[in-house]
């Protein structure tokens, strides 16, 4: 139904175009959305008019776009993201006022962390992770805990390499990285010092709900400050939205 | 372009598709997915397999499908909502921790209030918003302010009614609606005493982006509660909350 030559569906098209949007390139003309999602100009203009008539994008007085908040409340109204995050927040900013630092919420999508929620200190150090963006799995305290739990078909994928550098101090060495993973199971929580940025410390746990881990939640600390008061406001965190899952469902 | 014989787009059907979705119905199978669209089963099946090969939804073992991580990754990557919400969630949660009631974030999408965020204290009293949900404007404080400030077109229109009672103290009168509107603009903030449930006030102040109101910041206080310390509380991070947007810009 309604394929281009190329073969790809509506939908497919669709989602090139919302795909071409991003925290640095939120406002854009229809042809500079045809050219970052390799579509004809006229196919751009004319799933870009649908998509303002639709209102999942919003056209200003100059002619650019931008996602428009009907998108934002289509895609969050029904979410099970929204259940996890309403359950993770109260004790997300418990962490982030006892350690003062970034609190986030990451979830294992299609092989990398995908950060749901972020709550930062006003003072906090450095931190490059967004909410709605991702980082690797090896690379993250947020993702080597994803990672450590997730299938083992996933596992071997992502040891089987390449183990991209983030930082200098990324773990790239696959049998250092699985010996991690094995460490991350038993002990519940992973020390991520200078993987992701030199000059800070990830730490993260796992979130379970129906015996499944569903998501990391993480804090940032400076390289030098101690990961204890942090792995212990952490895994308090951890339980008390676990316990609230419970009670969600 | 792939208009169906109806002359609606196939954005028109795949925005059908994920309206079905909300907090009640997260989970569907295709068949009920094309009854709530009003979409035959075959387009809706389509469709719904289009959606899940691009991500949007995803299909559980029982082939029930939900709105995918995906879609809230594409819709909130690029979003203007998460600019507000990243400056507003800091000083929301400073209001959060001083009121000790629910506190909330709503702007005006398509003639209502829609709420972008809200923090809830566990021990805090009846609240019927909920993220990414709706409320009239004449009924809600911050649906009040955000009327108070829109364009005047709007404001007549809404004041000639219908003005739905959601409660039985909403105001439903157009006169004493449009007295409050211009106390609104006046004093820069709105006490609601019982107008969307009889056992709470809602109190909301404006937030304004380049001189215009953006948001509406409110608190949901027990009825009995004096609304002066959440007054002064929401007007400070109101403030705040400007300071940080005009450093974000």
């Amino acid at each position: 139904m309604a394929n281009s030559p190329s073969g790809d569906s509506m939908t497919d098209r669709i989602v090139r175009v919302l795909e071409t949007f991003s925290a640095d390139r939120s406002m854009q003309t229809a042809s500079e959305i045809g050219r970052h999602a390799g579509l004809p100009s006229s196919t751009a203009h004319r799933i870009v008019d649908e998509l303002v008539a639709a209102g999942l994008l919003e056209r200003d007085e100059d002619r650019r776009v931008h996602l428009g908040m009907r998108l934002w409340e289509l895609a969050l109204r029904g979410s099970t993201a929204l259940r996890l995050r309403q359950a993770a927040l109260p004790f997300m900013a418990q962490v982030q006022a006892r350690v003062r630092e970034h609190t986030q919420l990451a979830v294992l999508e299609q092989n990398e962390a995908l950060f749901l929620e972020r709550l930062s200190h006003p003072e906090a150090g450095a931190n490059i992770t967004r909410i709605a963006g991702r980082l690797p799995l090896h690379a993250s305290s947020s993702g080597l805990v994803l990672l450590a739990f997730a299938p083992a078909s996933l596992r071997e994928r992502v040891l089987a390499g390449p183990l991209r550098a983030v930082s200098p101090e990324t773990i790239t060495d696959p049998a250092r990285l699985s010996r991690i993973l094995t460490d991350i199971r038993r002990a519940g929580v992973v020390v991520a010092p200078g993987s992701v940025e030199t000059v800070s410390t990830g730490v993260a746990v796992p979130i379970r709900d129906a015996g499944e881990v569903v998501a990391a939640l993480s804090v940032v600390l400076p390289r030098e400050a101690s990961p204890h008061p942090a792995t212990a406001e952490l895994r308090e965190a951890a339980a008390a939205i676990e316990a609230a899952l419970r009670a969600s469902r």
